[in-house]
């Protein structure tokens, strides 16, 4: 059964995970090191990705994503579990469209030369944990369903548009 | 006006919403089952695929999605209304993707022979009515805005990886 | 500190958002007017089409959206804070869709000559008043994290089937 309270926390957990892609898509790195635990774990892309600790999680996705990494992470269907009062899990739904404008040696894998569009779906496995000021991400991980990655440099009347601030509000 | 109830009761329906298409793209056959009335009937893609009885229903989608049918289906914007003490309807926006690896029989309109993606939005028509042990189905379909297929196999340097377990928790 | 209330208000906004993107992607333009407030503005591209008052912001909508341009705009990762009883604001991700059937005068920028494909993705910066009949826009905008365009026509093997109706439900 969920109670009225379980909907707020919910709430606050929802907003967790929109504040810390918003604060990925427009690499806000201060802004996404709130969001985690001192001691967070993360395994994205099925545990090709894996590190320990909030400082080396930022550290990675800062390395992974410079401004030449432009990427649209959305998420979708929170299935949320409240599994003491300071803690839960959650699985979401989401898909991810990254325009790679140079080279990227994170993505070794892939020889990424600038030009790819990379577009996939998954599932994010979290597990949150209730601080004084907030809920946070203990550990954060995702399954792909698919990952489809394509050159398109060069491509007959194909315009990429990129803004310079990754969508943050210009007028402020 | 909306009541605080029909905030809790929103959320069992979303839920709902959500471990159905969470079965659907991870084809987990049996936990899908478990969302629809005994009695539900299905249209999809504006009737052309219409289904009475949830055995007909789940049998349906399991011949239209083999293991080489690889699925993202997403859902937002609920517009959900209680009709009564047990019974609800809801308008919710979707897009879809496809990946068809293999030549799939049931998209007979589209010679479907592997290789293609096919992409679309549209509009779910929900009915849902509540049971003992919760929310199900009492019907569903969708209209399309648009759809997309496009061949895609052979084409340069396109690279498609799929995750065996579509994108299931792995680590358990 | 968030309270059951503000809950139910942040329903009702979200609703407003629904709502309007129905109307934008079924073209249903008298149902998009009552999304907005008299005096609503608009700054939408980052300020590239800004319009002041309701009848202005219909007016332009309709113009850049005939039957030809077919949308699937799809918002997710709404924060959003009340500002007072009746004023409120919102951040929402968003990716959007166009297929453009045929040449539009009001992309000037883009040579829109029918056939191509327009993607993207950003965020909405919403303000929002509530009036006795419930909360409309008194102002959205929006800043793209990337724009791509890309002609289609006469590649092979590419069908594009459009619903005359939009996604509307045809059983009523």
């Amino acid at each position: 059964m969920t109670s009225m309270n379980d909907l707020l926390e919910f709430h606050y957990i929802q907003q967790l995970k929109y504040r810390y892609l918003r604060a990925l898509d427009t690499h806000q790195w201060d802004l996404l090191s709130t969001c985690f635990a001192k001691a967070a774990k993360v395994w994205y892309a099925g545990g090709a990705f894996s590190h320990d600790g909030r400082d080396n999680v930022v550290k990675f996705l800062r390395e992974l994503m410079p401004d030449s990494f432009i990427s649209s992470h959305i998420v979708m269907h929170p299935e949320i579990k409240l599994t003491s009062e300071t803690t839960a899990e959650g699985i979401w739904r989401f898909q991810d469209i990254v325009h790679f404008l140079e080279p990227n040696p994170v993505f070794a894998l892939w020889d990424i030369r600038g030009g790819e569009e990379m577009t996939g779906a998954g599932y994010y496995y979290d597990n949150y944990v209730k601080e004084p000021d907030g809920w946070k991400f203990s550990s954060m991980g995702y399954e792909r369903i698919f990952e489809v990655i394509e050159p398109r440099a060069g491509r007959l009347g194909l315009h990429v548009t990129v803004d310079p601030q990754f969508g943050m509000d210009r007028r402020k």
